[in-house]
Formats: C-alpha cells, structure tokens, sequence
C-alpha cells in the first residue's frame, strides 16, 4: 500500500456509538488508514468520540459532512458496504476478498470511498445510489451483521493483507530453520545420556536393550534439535545422570 | 471450514473490559466460532458482558478456567497472538496470512487454541510458553497494538476467508506433519515431568526458577512431538523420575 493508503477516504453515515467512531479511527490508524470522513454523525457522538483519551490522530483529522455526496465527490470508485445479501440490489454485491483486489487496483491510480452506513439500519438506498458497488464480509447466515469498529478492521485488514501465494510459505518454514541444527556428535551424545539414564532407571530391559536403543535414538532424531536446544539439553541430562549414578552409589 | 470450525477455541487470558468480551463473542458468532473459553478474566467483567442485553450465546456458553494450561490442555496446537515484533522472542512469529494456514490444517485433524492477552499488557512470557508459535497482525510500526474485539475479528476473518487463486500453500507444508499432534494437556505432564527431575537433581537454580522453567517449557514445545512420541517420553520421565525420588528417600 503505502502512497495508495493515502488515497482511501473511509466514509461512516450516521454513526452513532462514540466508542464505534473511536474503534474505526483505530483501526484506521493500526493499518496505515489515515483519512476518515464522518457525514451526519449525531454531533454529540462525534464530539465525545474526538475528546475521549488517546484518541488517534485520525479522529482529530476527520472530515465533517452534511451529505454523503459531498463526502465522496473527489473519489473515482465508491464502494458501499452492506450486510444484506438478498436486497433487491441493483448493485453488483462482491464478497471482500475479490471486492479488495478490484480497490487496492483503483488506489494505484485513483482515490477510493469506502462507505459504512449506521450501526442499526445499515447504508438506506438513497445512500447506495452513490456507489459503483456493494461489498460484502463473509460472516455466517445466522448472524450477519457485524460490529461497525470490527467491519471497518476486517474489511482494512483485507486491503494490507499480503496476498502472494506460496513464496511467502516457504519463507516461513525457511524462517523456522534458520538456526543452526545440532551437529549428528552432539545428538549422538544426547541419545547416549539419556539411554544411560534409562538403563540406570531401569526402564531398559535388558532383553529388548538393542531395540529400546534404537527407538530412543530415533526419537532424539525426530527432535530435530538446533544447535543451541541440543546444549540445553545435554546439560540438563548431566546434571539428571549426576544425580542418577550418585543414587547407585549410595546403595 | 464447517466442522473444523468447532475445533477452535478463542482462549481470552486476563481481559478486563465487559464492551470488549461482548465484542469477541460477537465476532465469533459472525464467523461461525463458538467455542470461547475465558481464563482469570475480571470476574465483573465477565458477569457484565454475560448480563449484556442481546449476548451471544457464544458468551453464555463460555467455559470459565483459572489457569491458561487448563484452558488449553486438550489442544494440539496452542498459538499466542502478540502485538510486539521484535521482544527478544523465544518463539516462532508469524504473520496472520501464513499463520493461519497452519491453523487451518491443523483444524482438519486437531484442535487450535488462538490466545489473546490482556488488553493493556498482551500475554505475559509465562502464558507465551505455554504457545507453540506466535502470531501478529500486520498493523502500522507506528501503531500496532489493537483493540482486543477487533483482534479476534480480524484473525477469524482471516480463517474463514476464501483463499482460492491462493494455491494452499504448497503440499510442503503438508509433509511437515501427517501424525497426530501431542496434546498441550500431554506436553504440560512432559514439561512437568523433567522439571521435576531437574529441580530434583539441583540443575534449577532457586533465584531463576521461573526463567528455567519457562525455558524448558519452550525447549519441549519446540520439540513438536506427535502424540505417540509424547508417550514415549513420558514413559521414559516417569521411570527416571521413579530412580531420582528413590535416590532422595535414601539420603
């Protein structure tokens, strides 16, 4: 995103809940968001909201509207955002994770509104009429309405997410491996503490030893120890084995 | 998702504010998770956000627990969500996009707790070792902690949302564990289990207790052990631990 992050207006009609305005801002702030355009919010609500402590920068920026098409008249793609699935729309309804690409395509070039209607009723028709299209979040059917704080994070979430398909995987195991691995002497030497552990304890028959052997050898191999792991754990078995033998000596 | 669904657990430690817990369940009902569990959260806040008018089931149907071991103890894989990027982390870190896909499939099998932390301070480093790996949501340097209801809702959404056209991740990943995966609950009793033989044997340190143990708590959920290699160990501990008690009582 970047530079294109300062081309999205997140645009919230009529809200109510000073602590709802106060989440968008946040959650605006936390994702790179910064300009947030309030229309017809009930002024006491946007007032508080702008007073409460902390609130972010966001807030103290926002722009105040009477109409919505005020509020989106500089933006070359307005997208409305609805819970409903099956209002006779006259809008082409997109879920968010295809609605985002066609958004993140249009901030390369030009600015785009991103509208949230009111807490209870959600955007009326005449404010759909100012937008190119609807979009959606996937919740599930028995519940789909969502809170206006955790729409707006969700549907921000969506525009920073990074969407490249597997380099990012392999980067990640990759990442997980990066330390050294143990040396095959140094988990020889382990697999040996703890087999020695084991005979002393009397966990070893002696008629299965060869086999008890092996599977504990594999088992310290399945660790698959870093470097710096497989020194923890020679130490603690050192001081266990220490213990251990001095037990037999006592008897 | 559909069943697998029903194998997350929202494990919320120590949150203190009722609007938020409210907010948490509301988004697991939005993305179809029922399952939150509640560890040491303010005992007032919880009542009040259980009393809210309109609580989601999700809320009422909330499992209480004192201790966050317990809360997780019949997971296979536990994962931390943190705010911080670069505390001297002990663990794995991985953002949102990729770790999710790992929760994913870990769902299909197992069960996932996603642990969140209390809201002004996250999860202390003793709940962290009780997570195999940690997660973080890719907000802004300059802001990233988040609201805790609008957390929840973004990491969900991320869990629910379509990835097609994202190849899943490789078969890769795949091959990295078709076994199933040791409880936390079994992992708990291993860690317990050398601490004792440590603690017994003089390797703990009185003064670093709580670092050595948090420390070896992390060393045996990096080993990743599969259930069966879990028993395995625990055999081995118990018999150990059998020789060193045995040594004490003869002193």
């Amino acid at each position: 995103m970047s530079g294109a992050s300062d081309h999205l207006r997140v645009v919230l009609v009529g809200a109510s809940n000073p602590l709802n305005i106060g989440a968008v801002a946040r959650a605006m702030s936390n994702f790179g968001f910064l300009r947030l355009r309030v229309v017809n919010a009930y002024d006491v609500a946007f007032r508080e909201a702008k007073s409460a402590v902390g609130a972010a920068s966001v807030l103290t920026n926002a722009e105040e509207f009477t109409k919505l098409s005020d509020a989106v008249a500089d933006c070359t793609l307005v997208v409305g955002t609805t819970a409903v699935r099956h209002r006779e729309l006259q809008h082409p309804l997109r879920r968010l994770e295809y609605g985002a690409r066609l958004i993140r395509k249009e901030l390369a070039t030009g600015s785009v509104a991103l509208v949230f209607g009111p807490e209870k009723t959600g955007l009326s028709n005449d404010d759909l009429s100012y937008c190119h299209w609807l979009m959606n979040i996937p919740t599930r059917e028995q519940h789909i309405s969502m809170n206006l704080g955790q729409a707006v994070a969700v549907c921000l979430y969506e525009l920073v997410r990074d969407g490249r398909k597997t380099t990012p995987a392999k980067k990640m195991v990759k990442q997980e491996k990066t330390e050294k691995h143990a040396t095959a002497g140094e988990v020889e030497r382990i697999s040996d503490g703890l087999l020695e552990a084991l005979h002393r304890s009397g966990y070893v028959n002696p008629v299965a030893a060869t086999s008890t052997e092996e599977r504990v050898r594999r088992l310290v191999r399945r660790m698959d120890l870093s470097s710096k792991d497989a020194e923890l754990w020679l130490g603690m078995l050192r001081q266990i084995l220490w213990k251990v033998r001095s037990g037999d000596h006592q008897k």
